[in-house]
């Protein structure tokens, strides 16, 4: 994406209610580079950052506060019939650990988040760079994903985040 | 609460400075359709949400960033005497979960929340739908609260919140 | 720092763009009344409240959304070399705990926040009044830092959080 667009949308956005003018924002994060399905459905007060790729499939809920970073060679892909609670946020961006350093935080890296259809992101969760999820899989509210989690129709809850139930289909 | 008067509120609170014009504030909240006792300060930067019922007591405190989202159908009461830190999030809607759907995030759910009298809750805790505080309760920073705690002063700490400890009177 | 002038900082930023303007942003809370070194980049979504004493080091990195709070008669002083994540919160103020009050969150207490040179606070950690770090500290993503940890090269995580690694020079 382009982060200069970035800015004038979130400026635009600050303007609109929160679930209003979906059409509106939805041809905006297009125009900023993203690439976005039929029927999303953003909150206002949710922000983009960064200069990677982002790509939302079709029947998605973004929820309000939502922060979604994919910084510069990294993606964010998010599937079909996913549902953002509010506040999610989602990192591609980190650091190599560096002890000998001045800044422990050394090196910048990334690493693609990739959210399978169906999957609810419960409200205040944060993903965290590298995390795949599973389709339909469910991150309870408050939920720190700090790994894959491939397996289909699970729970996870926690700091971290910890599988705490199967769903049968 | 009316949803348009709401957006109306937090485009003015944001040309306001945090910590005063608090009669204002209570002022337009209450023309929002909230039910607001006597003495209730509010941040500037909290926001509310929703279509819901929304009723604070007297003498609350109700700290910067907070998100307060009574949905349609559902009721956020916070009692008397009640201390909100920064960051707290109360939330009144949900979803079944729907394993068999497309979006795991099933039909909609709404449920009550109810604050007592005296509660303090600490600086970016989550109410989740459903939760019922007893009075003076203490939740302590970080907390994740997912269920009823009706018990009198008592301290919930963790994701999920569980209780730590008990205050003699 | 002058509250007002905060204000003042925080409505200005608002119109920048998250990266860029950092001399500007230096010198808007230089103005404000905070003590600051060279090369500090600071995110325009990060926030400063309160009138107490706020000092950053030389080559600190700010990020977005970061709530930095410095009550009276408190101080935050952040080291040199410290890279501050996406959803940073540093506070000062808290309660005495008064179970035969009406707010069982009684007087208001203050005690002050030290992160050490070079260290590294992680997405969304949150970092409690009296809390102080040690060189190098990494405060992993989704941290409640509730007490000093002040040994150095080391790794906190959970709510609250504990020790979970060390790092040898």
């Amino acid at each position: 994406m382009k982060t200069y667009k970035l800015w004038i949308y979130i400026i635009i956005c600050r303007l609109l209610p929160e679930t209003r003018f979906f059409g509106l924002k939805v041809a905006l994060l297009r125009w900023c580079g993203a690439k976005i399905g039929a029927n999303v459905r953003i909150s206002s007060s949710a922000r983009f950052f960064g200069g990677g790729e982002l790509e939302i499939g079709d029947d998605v809920w973004i929820g309000t506060d939502n922060v979604i970073h994919p910084v510069s060679r990294a993606k964010v892909k998010i599937g079909n019939c996913c549902d953002l609670g509010p506040g999610v946020m989602i990192l591609t961006g980190s650091h190599e650990i560096d002890p000998e350093g001045e800044h422990i935080a050394g090196e910048g890296t990334h690493a693609d988040v990739e959210i399978g259809d169906g999957c609810w992101l419960g409200a205040r969760s944060l993903i965290l760079p590298g995390v795949k999820l599973g389709k339909k899989t469910i991150v309870a509210a408050g939920t720190v994903m700090d790994r894959p989690a491939l397996e289909t129709r699970c729970m996870y809850a926690g700091v971290p985040g910890r599988m705490k139930k199967r769903y049968a289909e």
